[in-house]
């Protein structure tokens, strides 16, 4: 059994989006169990549509929930301890939950995770990890906006965590790793990028294989299976790819309804469509995971359907099955007792 | 008459390539008197396929062309003043050229660029301004990937740069500016963007309109006429567009071929496609231009067809006509003179 805390208010559309997500993962993965914090009067009408998922959740009633709107310190002070959101990341601390899932406002779900559950020894700052879809499959890309600029230390942790996820989410061995950059030449990009290169390059990780620079269109290629790099430029490539990625489709849609000979076209090639439509689509991919934590926290986009809430869900059904925490926590620890040999007093 | 110094050594073919394309830009511009740079051997044969555009040009035999893996310091030390690249920039620093267009190298065109031409009166770094398709038409987002990092004061020397190029490129009289940034509230983001921000808003500056923070997003819908950002996140979104631009037309050219009645429906709607294919293609964009130095030169992307080529060298053209480094120093000029208002024994 899988149990997963479930903030019902977040995102544009709370419990009207999210019961529907949660029905959805729920049928998909029956052994799924939910804790639902949400605000009674606003859940109870909607919940009564999914009869079978109610009756196997326990509903948490909560005084108030985060604004897609509020700065994070305003959540934290109006919000800690009584929140949906603060309750759901709470079970996760208590180990009533093996993970919290909200669609809520990032900066106050970053601030209370960080508040209730605490980095992990040795972490200095969480990130957030994007789940990408490549021509190769799925690469993850982190940090895409918890925190602002890193030094070679972060994205060296930056890269052991997603090494981590990689083979919780992607069932691989040793995952490959790239740092972000504007070029693959040694010379080129920040001071601090080539100083996370040599420290990956040196550090003889067993369970990653550093693969070196990559650049922007890398992401898209699935030339590695993990791409590290700061927060700012990390948002950025994110936010630009689903740009690109909106303004194609309108164009393309525009173009197949031009001509009476391009509509028919569209009709005969629908499936050819619906497939890309698929591959493209952001709610399968929905759910950013926040690494370096003392427990596992999925963000779901904000503006996601029921469809992309239960894609949130079911990264977070993964990382809890699959034991992320705990292989982000031996391979840190590894790589910690490598570079701290333990001598003086304190290793006796 | 505008006066245009080619490289015909530049980029992935070299003059197989960029002849052709200065054939077609001249066909459309049948004012371009063009100066080519290049190793005679090479260049006579193709040249000999193109007699009207041989016999409206002058050759200049050079000694070396740089190599497209030749780091710039490198280059520098062997290309100074022998090189096809060096000549077609110096071209324009004596004046016998109104632009210079290259598809060589990126890091040695800079360099020889700065080298040869220097800086603009009170511009610390040059920038590199891309121009980007959009769903309301076309963007230019600097800096591309000449510096990374910069300062507020930098980021507001790109501003009104881009805002310059905009006037001269898109013929507005006050072109929308915006701050790249992770979020659209005042309190996200780096300290130098933040900084960026206050500085653009109490300028006060008549030549553009400060639009505030947009996101990676914004880009491809159109939001601002010009994207400011420092090179290394610029860079990373430029490339992040292509490859998620490339990555979809590979799908969908998958999708289309999956079925027979998906290819049939390709046929039916196969203008629809070009259209975007059109709409879509980089080598009607081609062209970085590089800003703040005391001449204009262009740099075509190396793998650029010859269709790019012309692209890129009626950016050049258009930029020539338009006055662009005129406007970009009337603009400096006047910020400038508000901001350190002459005082003391120098101003007397």
């Amino acid at each position: 059994m899988i149990r997963i805390s479930l903030d019902l208010m977040g995102g544009d559309f709370g419990p009207q989006v999210v019961i529907p997500g949660a029905a959805k993962a729920l049928e998909r993965h029956p052994d799924i169990s939910f804790a639902f914090y949400g605000l009674k009067e606003q859940c109870d009408p909607v919940l009564a549509n999914f009869p079978k998922l109610r009756d196997k959740s326990v509903f948490h009633d909560c005084e108030l929930a985060v604004r897609m709107d509020e700065k994070p310190s305003q959540a934290l002070r109006r919000g800690r301890y009584v929140s949906t959101m603060w309750r759901s990341i709470e079970a996760v601390k208590t180990g009533e939950a093996d993970v919290a899932v909200s669609a809520g406002n990032t900066g106050a779900l970053m601030a209370m995770s960080k508040f209730c559950l605490r980095t992990m020894a040795n972490i200095e700052r969480p990130a957030i990890a994007a789940i990408w879809p490549t021509l190769r499959g799925e690469s993850i890309v982190l940090d895409v906006g918890a925190t602002i600029g890193a030094d070679a230390q972060q994205l060296m942790d930056f890269a052991l965590m997603g090494g981590a996820m990689a083979r919780a989410l992607f069932d691989l061995e040793r995952p490959t790793v790239g740092l972000l950059n504007v070029g693959v030449e040694e010379v080129k990009g920040q001071d601090e990028v080539k100083e996370a290169g040599r420290l990956l390059r040196e550090a003889g990780i067993e369970s990653l294989e550093y693969s070196g620079f990559v650049e922007g269109n890398d992401i898209g290629k699935g030339t590695v299976d993990v791409v590290v790099t700061e927060g700012f430029s990390g948002n950025i490539a994110l936010k630009t790819a689903e740009g690109t990625a909106k303004q194609i489709s309108t164009l393309l849609r525009e173009a197949m309804s031009r001509t009476l000979m391009a509509r028919i076209g569209y009709l005969l090639a629908k499936s050819a469509f619906d497939l890309l439509r698929e591959k493209m689509d952001p709610s399968k991919v929905n759910g950013g995971v926040f690494l370096g934590l003392n427990g596992i926290v999925i963000k779901s986009h904000g503006g996601a359907n029921a469809e992309g809430i239960a894609a949130a869900i079911e990264v977070g059904y993964d990382m809890a099955k699959n034991g992320l925490n705990q292989k982000i926590e031996n391979d840190l620890k590894k790589y910690h007792a490598k570079r701290l040999p333990p001598i003086g007093p304190e290793a006796a």
